[in-house]
């Protein structure tokens, strides 16, 4: 049996090697490069493919793979929004992802900046630079003091909303769906108290019309002042325009964003920050209360792991069965 | 009744009217400058000081101060190495302390420091301010996966130790007396055993001379390779050249000191790199994998608050009942 690999980082090999080790008799074959009409052939005498991409799977491309007999195609990403749905479903793909890769990646990346909102990590970092090692006048708060609100408690904002708790923090939560997990950890709150009582709030939603800048002017407008914001779930959830307004007047004192609406213009990538066409980041990007990262939450070993491992398991199920507790339902 | 204050910093000014509002019947006045030669007469009339000073307390002014009929001194601050003992026994002073102000404060900036080293933060900050958006190759590692070694569990290695158990962490301590509170969190080891399972270790000891430059190259040799160390207990416990040593071979991945040797040279003050006399420092700071704070895990909203009341509620108790229990026993 052989594989495909498309699109692979330097820190993936190792988890592939280690695959590959649990499971001699399937041939592992990669490359560094993307999925399209220009490398479709590589594949060619494969019995499935492993992928991970943001730019869409082009037609063209599925179309080859599949004339080549190439139909079971595994994600490494959670995310199908790139794949012509119709057209797969017409060539008679089989298409797997991999839902959860490791919450407590993006949990943990969440209290990290958290803290560093706290603890004003960036504005020491601006000061110590310059030779300025005194305290004063950059005075920290205690996580121990904090109303933490966190807004979803799926695995993600469940797993955050424990560590919160282990801090001591008082945790409140809104959610569609109260998780019984988190009994006697989380005080499940309306979204309006939400917003009134937590001095920090941290966003742990999909992206969907009813989400959509769900952090406007009149929810700012509901906050303490001085709230501090974490996103680690999606750029638009919050309006950046008014994120911007609400820096500006103080009533939110800090946020870290490890996602924006615009991202795809500015993340993964080399960036000239003349020549970036996105106002809103160009705003925020240079303020001292403000942290900036690219799309990193998910970004650990232990992600990475879990990403190629169940990725190419899947494969291997689809290939060996004709199917896998991973199969997306188009 | 009357309390002066000398070397107060602007933070701590609203503790000090929120104390004041609590207790109407008492005067307190006070100075940005420490207690010295030049300001002792500051405080004539008052029924009792309150202070403050890392630099020593001069025999001069104590004198004057004790001509001026006051000997009931309050520190702001836990150390009594400043004073003169013998003086201030012989004088007649009765001086209290803050023994403890906020154990949380610096155990929640150990784990942050922790959870920096983890996810690479000062490596993201140097690549993201040339414009280097790119995920990899920064790979991050998560808590959960780790195994913390919390030397010393006093109140602020007990309180880490929660934390870190509460993201999942396994966490292993050694201490000459074990905290009843922690079983069931913690399992205690020996010193040798933490130092070789642990892939983060992180220091909560006094410094006295067996715990001197207790991390040293024969420890470190112990080690896991790439642990990760935090220290924001006191400088001394770490042989800088042999923690040099140790990062160039890879045997320590990095390091978080909020605390070094050497600190009095640079902590709190103005520096030029060029000009300051101590090589390892210069060494250390430029690594993107070694985090140097200025001495600030103390220094939260919290600690402040309560350094402040503690101590005007320490002087007011010397002044009106003659004791306190915070009294410093010589």
């Amino acid at each position: 049996m052989k594989i495909y690999m498309y699109g692979v980082y330097q820190d993936e090999v190792p988890y592939i090697k280690e695959w590959q080790e649990e499971h001699p008799e399937v041939t592992v074959d990669s490359t560094t490069k993307l999925l399209d009409e220009s490398t479709v052939n590589l594949s060619k005498g494969s019995d499935g493919v492993v992928v991970f991409q943001q730019k869409p799977y082009s037609d063209e491309a599925l179309r080859q793979l599949a004339l080549n007999g190439i139909t079971k195609m595994s994600l490494r990403n959670v995310g199908v929004d790139n794949l012509n749905h119709e057209l797969v479903q017409e060539l008679g793909f089989q298409i797997t992802n991999v839902p959860v890769y490791s919450p407590a990646a993006i949990a943990e990346f969440s209290v990290t900046q958290a803290l560093n909102l706290l603890r004003r990590t960036k504005e020491f970092y601006l000061k110590l630079a310059k030779g300025d090692y005194n305290w004063a006048p950059h005075i920290a708060k205690e996580m121990n003091k904090q109303v933490v609100g966190i807004v979803g408690t799926g695995n993600i904002g469940s797993t955050a909303a424990k560590i919160f708790a282990g801090f001591g923090a008082k945790v409140i939560a809104y959610s569609r769906h109260q998780n019984k997990e988190l009994e006697g950890i989380v005080e499940y709150v309306s979204l309006d108290e939400l917003y009134k009582r937590a001095t920090i709030i941290s966003l742990y939603l999909p992206h969907v019309p009813a989400t959509d800048k769900m952090l406007n002017e009149k929810t700012f407008a509901m906050m303490q002042d001085g709230v501090l914001l974490v996103n680690t779930a999606r750029g638009p959830l919050v309006d950046e325009k008014a994120l911007i307004e609400a820096l500006n007047s103080g009533k939110v004192g800090g946020a870290a964003l490890d996602v924006m609406t615009g991202e795809t213009k500015i993340f993964n990538r080399q960036i000239n920050f003349q020549e970036v066409d996105y106002d809103e980041f160009k705003d925020l990007v240079d303020r001292p209360n403000v942290l900036i990262t690219p799309h990193i939450a998910f970004y650990t070993d232990q992600a990475i792991k879990n990403m190629v491992k169940m990725s190419l398991s899947a494969n291997l199920d689809l290939i060996k069965t004709g199917t896998s507790d991973k199969l997306v339902k188009f």
